[in-house]
């Protein structure tokens, strides 16, 4: 008996309908100690830390310089807390609702522009033993300033971070909008490792289908189409945001940064586009696999007609000269037994013909 | 032998065709009393009571004030007194089209703007036993006045009931635009329940596949692509009435209100996409209960087969040797019959032996 | 042998390729004598006869008023007349190529603005015994005047008349396009006694189904998405209809007509919603069908797999026994004959049990 | 064994990849000698005459009058001879892209505006044994004059030569544009007759269906369903081609001539629609197909497991009674045989009593 | 065991996430040599060689004469030299986006504007053996200039080579808009032979269908079903840069070739067209597969059953007659033996009768 992947749970539990719109409702605590991760670069300087408590943040707002080359980056690992919340969106005037949002998990990709901010929900996906999980990543961009919140400390920005450690690339030289693209570009590029799984599990899946048509074959199938149709959900809609963040003229993304978001729409693109395929492939696959199943049918019910329609006439035969009848003259002609089995290799030959001429066998 | 339930049948049954639009008749009474709630506030205020009969209706209408921070909202609960309605109508201005749209239960999701008010109208979904029973709601927003129609008490705005008597929040301060706003939410909000409960159904469907594929399972299957099929044609509607309310500049709703309604639409458009995997899924269920169905009876097949194909021919060969000819010389033979038992253990160990290789078990 | 319903011929017939446009062709006689049913009408009066010939049309082309409020409507029954059509057409200014199309039947439902006029043609849906019939319903829009064209008597705009006759209504106050749009909201409303027959038929099949999925249940299934699909092709282009009427700004139609053939599209989208709903769940009960015939034959090969496998080896063994080899030593045993039947009863009780623990009974 | 039709060759072989466009390639020759058609007509004047050579082409130049009631026509029937073709290029100045896909047959219908000409192509399809022949009809407007090309002397066009013959009509007072009209809608019309015989095509199939489903019926669908595919290549582009026409405002086509492209581009909708209902039919088909087979499986299976079912248990009690046992006390009762014939009597009416209580017969 | 042909690997493994942008990564060498040839072409000039290294480029650039009729063409194949592809790039002010996407192969078919220069990715299809491989082709246009990188030397580019180099042409007296015209067409023209082989295979599959089901023919149409997937993932993208090209006004390209660019998406549209109509075969093709399987069945089925149940009756018969019971007064009768025979023909008759009127042979 094969498990069945659970469905993941709509457990992202909403608060209660009607519930007053921007109201932060604590989640489950995933991280052991909130994490408020501090980058603040130029093209020369680079300061790095760990803020120690909500009280700094009114230091971090003063080193926000909109028109300055660089930005300042505060990552926040871990939700569960509200208040810290409540008081990030106080500091640096982030909209209630985003900030719901924010706390909220289990939104859809989006981008949503409030007044000074642009707000952007993406999902990152862990490529992980089986297909993927999520991770709901919020951004805000600021002038001069990127927030980002993720739930647990595996980090997808580890690369990003690293490249601004190192220095000397358009990261120190450029603004907050290109530091936002490319956070969003690593969040974009994990879609790749996720299709390469499940590539190749659709080529294993293709090998079995033809080797052994067996259930669990089909339970791997069910699954893979259900799993693609959940990555496919989160697909699309992030793919809508890159293009309304490269295409829309908005306030906050200059004509630079744009050229890289027209560049990463392009990989989301393919990624949705490679995800199509597997989805009719998956389809195909399931037709295959029905066929073989009607094929084998067809071949088990050849041998037992085979073997039967030559077996039943000939224990006929056998029958009818196991008779107990006084008087069956066949019986005591001298050559009766030799006749009887002759008469059934007869039939049983002309049998084997019949189905060779009908090309059974 | 299981029982389908029944197609919700079409018996909003209209006016018989080419009766005069904006004619009410009177719907069957599903309430004992009709109610006219109203409460009247603002951001230090609050009127609340209900209404003892029409009479007191003008008196309502004095005091609407369009510019007040806060509003009226009269919430009629029960339809099927006529001259009610109308009388409601008359006081207000309200288009008598709306007004039959009101009183001829089954609309569509829609919002009409008619002149001075907008009228809008949305399904509200009880979760009930089986999947969710419909409730058609009414709303009129005019300058400073929220009127809603309901079928029955049960009541979805109880939550903004409580809100706006607590004080102290935007429901208080803001105008009539976000109480249409905050009661559109709460209508919206009561879908993902309904989804909740289909997903619970789904997540038990796959088990039941796996480990009992019964046709009870498929008419369950059925039952759910039925449910879905028409919560989705409300769903659909209800998005393309919230995508109307925050893009389109209606002059009664006030920017700071579309931001709300504009989430409130992300939340639409979440449902949906849930309901659309819910559909594929089930589409896929379906599938692999064939397969399934087709794999059990290839196992039955088999069984039969290697039974039958093993044992017809050795009593075949039984009934050779029960044949009664009088000269049959080897059953005289000294070791005949464990020589016939012999040839029987040989053609059966033949036919084992070809099974296996063929890996049919 | 269940006859399935023909298709509706493609006999509308029309002229040979190449045929001159706006060509007159005369019509198979479905009405004895043509009417020509004259109404002419404002706020307080009424005049109502049916015409003698085609020499009173110039008298009615007077009567045509139009700033006045009311109207002048002009219903002509049968189409087979084709001078007639000509006169018409010449007294009023009608278009040839409108007229070819109000002769030449099988149009789809369209709307035509013709300089001057406006045409406009309507698949009226007769429910019947089977589904429904259709009658081209051809409507001419001119200032203060209106032209309809029939096929047949049977009339959907009896309630309009009676409507004109009571008087006192919007209909006896406002212009000609609103008399339009109330011949056009009759038609319309017709959709819904037929989608009322479809839903009852879906509720019979449904029930049928899980009773007795026979090959007729089959047919009812293939007839009913056939019967839907006629009807679809005739209720997108009459959506399309109305949704042209009511956005787009045409001279000859005021605002105020406007906002009630919002209401009449409105319904026309409900119409086509619950259509497409029943075209899908048309094809899920068809995926239901061939299941539980799957599994039916599931059923009937476990009962013919459990009785043969038990059987076929105890009359192996029978078949043994019956043997008449000269030494066979366990005939002669005292207790060979009671053993033998134990031997079988084992291997049934054996492969009874290996059943059970399949899960097969 | 049933032939399929083969795919329509792709042989329409285009040059090798690569090759400078406006190339003309030879095709092969399908006429015997190419025709060169003139018909030049104004309100009172017609001449008609067949070319003799090329020469004459400049002559023909000299008789186009843009501004006049009337206009010149050449209709060029065979493709074989690109001298001819280069030359009538040269001579009225037509676009090499546009005589190249003259040339090369098997574009797709497509309207393509060259500066100072349009250039048509669409595809005439001939009514045969079998669906339809296609042929690839190309047509040139210029001020005043209208060229067309086609492969094969049979002819779409002589309604409308007959027409411009018996003079009197629109033809001879439009000019080229509505010559154009004429034309084209000649070829559209000849979409009817073709479905008309798919129509019948399909009614006939709905009741062998029902008669006798033989794979004969399912090589029919198939076959169907490709020369719906083919069909729907040609009618898609081609109301294209009448979407463009009609509703582009192209310097070449009046505004009178606009009416009549739009009535023409009605007729190609109404195809296309009837088209796709034939589509979903042939597809409702095959599922009706398949399981009137998966039923008759079942009624083979039932009457299989019936007979099997009642006779194996009697012929194992039958064996029973045939061993040759020493002692069988049975044996030697007095009513021993006429009880074993009652034990078996019991036995079937019990099996029979089962299978009447499951409904099998 | 026929093998699946393998899914094209991703490989075309990108660079981490989450690494720079722009970030060159060096490919694996797939040819001996990097070769960088040169056209430089006017009217009656041409110039044709090899460079020797990367030092000859600057001399190349100072060819570059925008205004000038010809242009200059660097062709570069070979990608897995990091530092040329840069030194390319800085010479020609590439943008680094652009070049990483040419080192990067698996782009997708797309067209970016970067300022300056208009950067295309192509995918060329090799036909061969099985279906297709496909190559990147990268093409970079500049104001007389254009530079394509290929991976592989087997030239797509060959005939239009040859034209440049035979003069007298298109290609020589209009600009580098023309001559990236021209290498775009020569890869849209591959599609065709591809398609091509693809209409051939359909064709005998088709034959195959009929003539043998077998399970080597559902491999095939599966892996038909996939091929023409991925095709369709390289032609719908390649269309769209060809919409791009010919309908936004992009300055460097000229309206002359804009014309040219028409016909060439004209072209990419009808390969479309054929490819979707054979992904709908290939579906039709599995229907009629499965089809067939089941009536094969069928067949099967009905001979088993026949022969089956006439013996299974008949043997029950010898065996009753061959019961050891001491009194069967039957044994003994004169016509008992014959009787018994004749008993058996009518029952066989009878069930031969009941057969042929169910019409089962």
């Amino acid at each position: 008996m094969i498990q069945l992947p659970r469905l993941p749970r709509l457990t992202h539990r909403r608060a209660a309908p009607g519930t007053a719109p921007g109201t932060l409702h604590p989640r489950e605590q995933r991280v052991q100690q909130i994490e408020l991760r501090l980058m603040c670069f130029g093209r020369e300087t680079l300061e790095e830390r760990n803020l120690g408590s909500v009280d700094e943040l009114p230091a971090v707002a003063e080193l926000v310089r909109p028109g300055f080359p660089g930005a300042v980056w505060l990552d926040v690992v871990g939700l569960h807390d509200v208040e810290l919340l409540a008081a990030v969106g106080r500091c640096f005037g982030l909209h209630p609702l985003a900030l719901e949002d924010v706390a909220n998990l289990g939104q859809r990709p989006k981008v949503e522009p409030y007044g000074e901010h642009l707000f952007i929900v993406l999902d990152h996906l862990h490529a992980g033993d089986q297909a993927f999980a999520v991770e709901q990543i919020s951004l805000f961009l600021l002038p001069g300033l990127v927030i980002t919140f993720q739930e647990v400390p595996g980090d997808p920005f580890a690369p990003v971070r690293e490249r601004i450690r190192r220095g000397g690339n358009r990261l120190r030289t450029l603004g907050a909008d290109y530091l936002a693209y490319a956070l969003i570009d690593s969040v974009v590029d994990h879609f790749f490792p996720v299709l390469e799984s499940f590539g190749e599990r659709i080529e294993t899946l293709e090998e079995e289908l033809v080797d052994r048509p067996e259930p669990a074959v089909l339970e791997h199938i069910y699954r893979l189409r259900r799993e693609l149709l959940m990555m496919r959900r989160i697909a699309w809609p992030e793919r809508d945001v890159l293009s309304t963040l490269y295409r829309d003229e908005l306030p906050l993304i200059g004509p630079e940064t744009q050229v890289f978001l027209r560049d990463c729409h392009d990989h989301a693109v393919r990624a949705l586009e490679i995800l199509e395929t597997y989805r009719e492939l998956a389809g195909s696959m399931l037709d295959v696999y029905l066929s073989s199943l009607s094929h084998r049918m067809n071949e088990v019910m050849k041998v037992l007609t085979i073997i039967a329609t030559i077996f039943i006439p000939l224990t006929f035969i056998a029958g009818v000269y196991g008779m107990n009848f006084a008087r069956m003259p066949e019986l005591h002609w001298r050559w009766g037994y030799p006749a009887s089995l002759g008469m059934m290799a007869v039939v049983a030959a002309a049998l084997v013909y019949y189905f060779r001429r009908k090309g059974w066998f």
